[in-house]
């Protein structure tokens, strides 16, 4: 959908500078662009890149104004990066694929679709499997016997909703399988990333809490109850039983400990491992997570110990390591 | 299958209280449960939530006998979790689901599948395959080609069986594939989760011993051997070569080095990162891993040096950080 | 396709020992080789097994040629790993499988396919996808709208390329979903591991440079830049606008921090937390990462103090933890 600069500008609220009959098809990085392209700058980070792009128009700071460069246009808004996604709408396609079964779509008996779902080629869905409205399953998707999916959720390719939970009764020297009955129940406007995988519970239920966001590969054991409009990054690990509360963040590579409580609103750092407790409104972050705060002031220390140890050895005389279990 | 709760109590081998006439269908947590479920209580720190609950029958330990609630029926029972498990078969069909080849699914040459096997849609199984009695595929699995898969397996959707290993050799500015022609051996009664990966071996093959149970999400490399039930928590890596022992439990999120020996009867903490050899029965956790009791002692430490570094800087005659590389 | 021991030796340059009549079919590890498999012993770490080998040809290092063991023929090599990969094209079939687009692979409106690319079953492929010649994609992998794929690229089972970005805007108490209409751009000679995910851009493309090679279950996020000839193993995780220079190594389970940059020939090591920019060359480790040698400094230091803690303390006249936050 090609479009003036002249019109970008308005659409933007902006104010052009140069030639505002260029015309450009799509966005791109300043570094990417080409002559067909709108690009932005934001960022001083960015802005040695302004010099050598070849985009035909560029959003801009006022502050970067006097900067050289040859796009044949500009155009100046206070914030570049929120204006540009003002424009999404008049150069891409934004509107919601239409409803659709694809014909290879496995249906199990009993299941319930409401209007306006769409289910791409090659899903997998068991028997007894309840699906809200308007929500869009990605191709190469399952869905366990007896899931129940809300209305407006995004689930993306090889997600897997509803599988058994990790549960089995040591007897004999063998792992005998806990049966899994318990449900995977999902929330309204719930998106779950590419090959995410959603235990079913065992007697209890799994739950996402509506408005909840899943990134790729995040892994949700069974009886995980989940509140509302969370935001789960790329491969956090929550393991069975755990409670988490409402709009908590929790940062890529999280682990949850089992039967942890996590409170509504905390935050997670990346990678850390939550094995207690965490209170409402709070941010953690380490191994073995504790206040983030702590956790800074904790690894400052080791790295400040590390010239000092042998000297701090001698003073209250011991050797290296003695006496270490 | 509804059941009364006085049949529930007779199964369960518990005493009734109240209404034994009340009917069931099917088992709830008690905070989810509604009229026609039965639910249980079986730690103090549910207790709360018996009050309010609607379930229509409750197992509980005596000692929650006097506690208030409104469920018509009550049964008492000194482990109402494992009493729980008695009831399943009785509501659920927990009967395995029948042999059947989904016409879906793909079979190369040579596959050859012993009776009872379970193969689902778009299942994918490359040429000279093997698969014992009783195993079943859930859906979107692949299994590549020379891959054999023991007796009574159950292999979860998304898992990928004998890819090929992550090898290459540097020539010349470029990483050359090294080719893999060694297989994927698992083992009679394994488990593996949803979009798990097990690779096939470089020269030598990847083998997984019986009864060891995978969760979802689980790397294993090439090369990598796993003893008898050994269970693998979500998200664990084992990278090649690494040899673990029986019994072995790893935690989730695990990280285990390539050529590690973890020895047989061995626990490791969630998270933690075995860089070394593991020797046989001990609990080791941390990053790197370390004996647990060793890791937490440091883990402390570390925590109780925060408020004195400066301190302790100042008594050995040093700034902050200096002389640090 | 069987082979005498002489002629192995013959391709292996090797000095013959025993019966040089003797065949093979294929190549094993010592423990698990039977008479018609080839084995090598190139470590003393495995010399134990020379005795108890069934294999009917074992290549070996002269230093081993006088260690006792059964097998009828033994091939004396300076370099008997380097030796076996030379034998692999004489065992076994190498040849790159025949193109072909099989039945099952959905194809969208405008993909573009040039020459020998092999696409397997049950691949779905979005509108405008342009894949490279020779390229080849193992079943059930999902290839979202506008991707691009070079050539001579693998792309293993359930990998899914061109996924949304984890991105929103919170507004009114929910996350508002961002479109994404940046590309996934897949560089030739790229490898993608079984279950990996890598994400479109948001605006910007994701890129992946030529000859970089990714292991299994590994997510990149949106907006990212990788490099040349990097090597990415199992389970790494990085995030939104990371930009990665060329021959970077990530080892397992890595995170990188989102808009972070990592200079080219960086090697990471496993389970690192990349929170901040990684200098050129340089090797890092740890949760946060530092430089390697600082790390292990630090971890190794943490480690010495637990024993000292308590008269460190002590000495500064402070009780364990107090004034802690």
């Amino acid at each position: 959908m090609a479009l003036t600069a002249a019109a970008l500008a308005e659409l933007a609220k902006g104010e052009l500078r140069g030639d505002g009959s260029v015309e450009v098809d799509r966005l791109a990085s300043l570094d990417r662009a080409g002559p067909r392209d709108a690009s932005f700058l934001a960022s001083p980070k960015y802005a040695a890149q302004l010099s050598d792009s070849n985009a035909g128009v560029i959003l801009m700071a006022p502050a970067f104004a006097d900067l050289p460069g040859r796009a044949p246009a500009r155009i100046l808004v206070e914030r570049p990066h929120e204006a540009i996604q003002s424009l999404l709408p008049a150069l891409y396609d934004l509107s919601p694929p239409e409803p659709w079964i694809a014909p290879t779509a496995r249906l199990g008996r009993g299941v319930v679709l409401e209007d306006g779902v769409r289910i791409e080629d090659y899903v997998v869905i068991g028997d007894r499997v309840r699906i809200g409205g308007g929500t869009r399953l990605y191709s190469n998707v399952t869905v366990y016997a007896g899931t129940e999916i809300g209305a407006r959720c995004i689930i993306h390719s090889g997600a897997r909703l509803g599988s058994d939970g990790f549960g089995y009764v040591f007897q004999n020297g063998r792992h005998v399988k806990i049966p899994h009955v318990g449900r995977c129940i999902i929330g309204d406007e719930v998106e779950v990333g590419a090959n995410s995988t959603i235990d079913r519970g065992s007697i209890d239920d799994t739950v996402i809490g509506a408005g909840t966001k899943i990134d790729n590969l995040v892994h949700v054991g069974h009886n995980v109850r989940i509140g509302r409009a969370c935001l789960l990054m790329a491969e956090v690990g929550i393991a069975g039983s755990a409670h988490i509360g409402d709009g908590v963040i929790l940062a890529g590579q999280v682990g949850v400990s089992g039967h942890v409580n996590i409170g509504s609103g905390a935050r997670i750092g990346g990678q850390a491992c939550v094995m207690g407790d965490v209170p409402p409104g709070e941010s953690w972050s380490g191994y073995p997570a504790r206040p983030h705060k702590q956790s800074m002031r904790a690894t400052a220390a080791m790295f400040r110990l590390a010239p000092i140890i042998g000297a701090l050895e001698r003073l209250v005389g011991r050797k290296n390591g003695e006496g270490e279990a």
